[in-house]
């Protein structure tokens, strides 16, 4: 396809250094479909990008155009692509795994040590036309929303860190209900967890738990989340606790409230420093797993199937902006102040 | 049996507090055994309660005779008891647990809150006699030594952390080449680990590591052992490292030489707050898992095993010496100027 | 409590055998409580007992009251009992394994070799009254049915089978929709299965899985259901079956239509010799597992889970009789031509 | 390399047709190598193939020459190969998974539907050279003999099947040992087996399973096969039976004497269907995993830790012939009277 389109830059390699610009529409290679973006949703990382933090500093090369979560229509095929068509309506994975290393030929493909990332490493989403490999495309149902589609991506994380050990009959903590969080909330529901324990400070998140399926609310500025939870729990603590906080106090009361055996499974990342009593985590037996991401393409295939079921994400999108006013969406999402806020190009 | 002992006695709440004293040989009631004492080792836990620390007030309730690895004779038995006879040799789990409680009930007996402990719950084997319940006393193959069976015990901690993932094909790194470090290695051989990293500064101990299965031995004050580590690997890292060392500054370089998907195995407990960087550990999808203690009674059928195939530990024993001088034995020990440090009743 | 209670008796060791009697009420020992039978359902091993089969002529000595699967109302507690009152609902686990045998230390209480079962070694439920052991009680939250109550075990049966694997995501074939089939229909759906391939010819009971959440219905008298179910997963077949029919022709089919490294759940037990073509099952790598009964405790908790939050399962019950009709109870079930029916004391 | 050289060809898709030719030395594409081949190994493929069985016909066409087990020396490289270098010695895997099918794509390459095999459906070893992608060669470590090396194929199926289920501390049988049945009893030595049980009727073989590290021998034509293993394990059975026979008597055995929960781990690939009591075997909760072939490619990284940590295999191998004697080596095979038999050529 010919012409230009407007994207929002990461031009140089220091923070802000975001600038809507007009380039032209790029052309997918052999095995690439050109998708044109009906919606793309801000991600935390975007604002570790506008500040060139220390994690984007190793990996991005100015100028890139960012955004990696999104949904949009297929416009045009490269020569080699099959299982996409003309019309379609996608969702895509963020990462573009090597395929040969050691960790892809184990399976591993989330953890590829040299893995692509829309918006990172190459031009993202917050734009008129992506352009990507037709292998990270999902498909989606018809009747699903464009709200919905455009934050499967990280409606994933929420889908593998559930999913990462059996939660039904389960007690489980779901620490930190920002949009992930509350996301972990429906699917954990969902899955059939027995008690589901939200823990978070802002109240009007901490209702949002509640409404999303979450048995109890644990304020922990307003009561020892420690004593709380195992008080709840019978003394003996949570089967699994679920991190989506990013904060480092939070982590550190969770290593407590979780039994004997019991899981503790971080997707939440923190920019500090962790540090807790590795002696009484370890003395009993807890496994702490992180998960990051999402399984390359189980994550997807569970998530098609609760996207059938009926579940739905619309009411976690609480803004929707022009592309052009990125940069208060950018402020929006650093302030904790929303869901999940769409850029619509 | 009448009569009366001698016995290492913590006879007060607080630091210090050891005496020899004389005291009753104790009647084994109807589910026990007593067992004439051979040869009890010293464990870093009777250190801890000879300096009353936390992890001890909490449990202890002096006077309580101490020590909890040994070997010895059956000499009597309580009228239940079956599947042990007098003049069997044995060795002896320390846990004791409940049986009842939600941890036993799912198989989980080595967590069981509600443990009792060989010589810090109960009276314990630096004495001439133990009585211990059946059930956790180990009836030994014929022909195996003293030396051996008395650290059983220790040794089920380093079999329990080796097995916690399967090692075969693995490159291992063993942080920590004490007594059970070494004993990680010895087993980690056993089962077939691809490459054995023994990560140890003390020269005598990396030297015991390399004679006893390392494949190669990394002393992290002379290189940086990430890095070092890192190159062994082929620029991935371990596929599991187990910690032994409790060393939280070997703990916190550990986690960033292992791979995506790797295991930290920690049983090696630090006394002081663990910190690091949780997000890059994450990132990758690492596991950590706490191995302490030993599975019930799975451990047991596996050392069983191995001891039929074979395995020794005489060598691991470097001291010997009679009960009445235990402070010395503990000064050796709290100076790590040992391997495995024996008294004799 | 005083007084005698109707109850319907296996009198001797043959088949038929089966009469209604009046006795004494049982009293409860310390550990057991005594239960008023609200509902008691009739199981496949009921008519067995009738029939006097095999299985039954190992484990049962008349005479005996039979029934295992019920509800009541607890009116009398032994000395000993804990966790349960008078005046709870309750439905209970019909397997009351030894707790000691090496399996149940392994904590496979469910495949327990000593396991006593309620109605065969030890009076039942199709009575008026029966007194349980107070830790095989399942004390069920306010606002269920009897006929839910009452059917629990069953459900159990179902809910082991189809967690047995993870299944959201993935495609399943339950075979054979009679009651426990169409529960599995139900768990499966409500735990995010893919495509849910029912394979049932009694149209009647197709039907009703469709109505539960079944995507598709194959008729094995009127397709080739291997061809069909390959054709319906993209020729790969599909992720896991879970066998319920107890047909020998049904479950060799089964075999064909499972793909590599998938999964083949057996609680369906046929009565002949079950025969395959093991060489090209495990060329495929493809699993077989048996998942009789319920997980002890397991089950029971994700059960619990799964009714608070909202399943029922009122709809399987499709006929109740008074507790003098046992009889027609037995022909209906035999017959097959009824959902659970239920005997009311 | 120009040239002509001898091989075995399948010349025509019927029973025999099995002829020694002179064909052009093959060309090694960009991405193979070109190995002179040092020996290679008879397989009972081999002689399906001559038989021309059904499994044959379904995969090959022919002229295609024969032979998939094999050591040789790398001779020449394809433009891109990488990792390997003119002068290693190599053997190699046989299978050719596509990489790209959903089975490849979940980690499971061993059961790739599409898989290219070895001197089935590309030419193979049989012959003084053969060209393999080098992505399946294995270069093997210095100082482990041609013997040894020529049969890693075969011995990565008992590595592949003994590593299926973790075996220290477990009691395991054995059924079937010919070759690679006694491969499985030395893995299992390795690995800490508490007791091999070795059942073989062939004298000769089962003298062989005691020598390499059974504990004990049970001829079936002897005795009992069940009631002598139930009453070697206490009453219980196994843990894990591991099937090479193929014999669909020996394997119904199996199925009786395997504990509740335990494993049955089938290689023997039976020609005729397999008849079994289904329910009795379900009703323990037993597991049927199909392990055939090796996992691509953690079943190389364990043997080449097998073999650097000193296990050797020229004792299974009983007889040399030079490849022009190809149809006396399939005799021996077909007749059972040899271990394993070499093609020189």
């Amino acid at each position: 396809m010919n012409g230009t389109m407007k994207c929002v830059v990461k031009t140089k390699p220091e923070p802000g250094a975001l600038e809507l610009q007009e380039k032209p529409i790029p052309q997918p290679a052999a095995n690439e479909i050109l998708v044109k973006v009906r919606a793309a949703a801000i991600c935390g990382t975007d604002v570790h990008i506008r500040h060139w933090n220390d994690w984007t500093q190793k990996r991005m090369k100015p100028p890139v155009t960012i955004g990696h979560e999104f949904c949009g229509e297929v416009v045009e095929l490269g020569a080699d692509v099959k299982g996409v068509k003309v019309g379609d309506m996608i969702s895509a994975e963020s990462h573009l795994p090597c395929n040969v290393c050691s960790d892809c030929r184990r399976g591993n493909r989330h953890v590829c040590q040299h893995t692509g990332l829309l918006g990172v490493t190459r031009d993202g989403c917050f734009a008129e036309y992506v352009a990507i490999p037709a292998d990270i495309a999902y498909v989606a149902p018809a009747g699903i929303s464009y709200k919905t589609l455009a934050i499967l991506e990280p409606f994933g994380q929420a889908v593998h860190a559930v999913m990462d050990y059996p939660v039904c009959g389960k007690n489980i903590a779901i620490v930190g209900c920002g949009p992930i969080g509350i996301m972990c909330v429906m699917v954990a529901k969902r899955m059939g967890a027995a008690k589901i324990i939200a823990v978070e400070p802002n109240a009007a998140r901490g209702q949002l738990a509640l409404e999303n399926g979450a048995d109890v609310l644990v304020d922990p500025m307003a009561v020892d989340p420690v004593d709380t939870i195992m008080g709840l729990t019978g003394g003996v603590g949570v089967d699994i606790a679920i991190e989506m906080s990013g904060s480092v106090i939070a982590e550190e009361q969770a290593t407590r409230y979780i039994r004997p055996e019991g899981k503790f499974v971080v997707a939440g990342l923190p920019s500090e420093p962790f540090s807790f009593n590795l002696s009484e985590f370890a003395y009993k037996g807890i496994t702490l797993h992180g998960a990051a991401a999402r399984l390359l393409y189980e994550t997807w295939e569970q998530t098609d199937s609760l996207l059938k079921q009926g579940l739905r994400l619309d009411h976690i999108v609480t803004h929707e902006l022009p592309l052009e006013r990125f940069s208060e969406g950018l402020d929006l999402m650093e302030q904790g102040r929303c869901g999940k806020c769409l850029l619509i190009p």
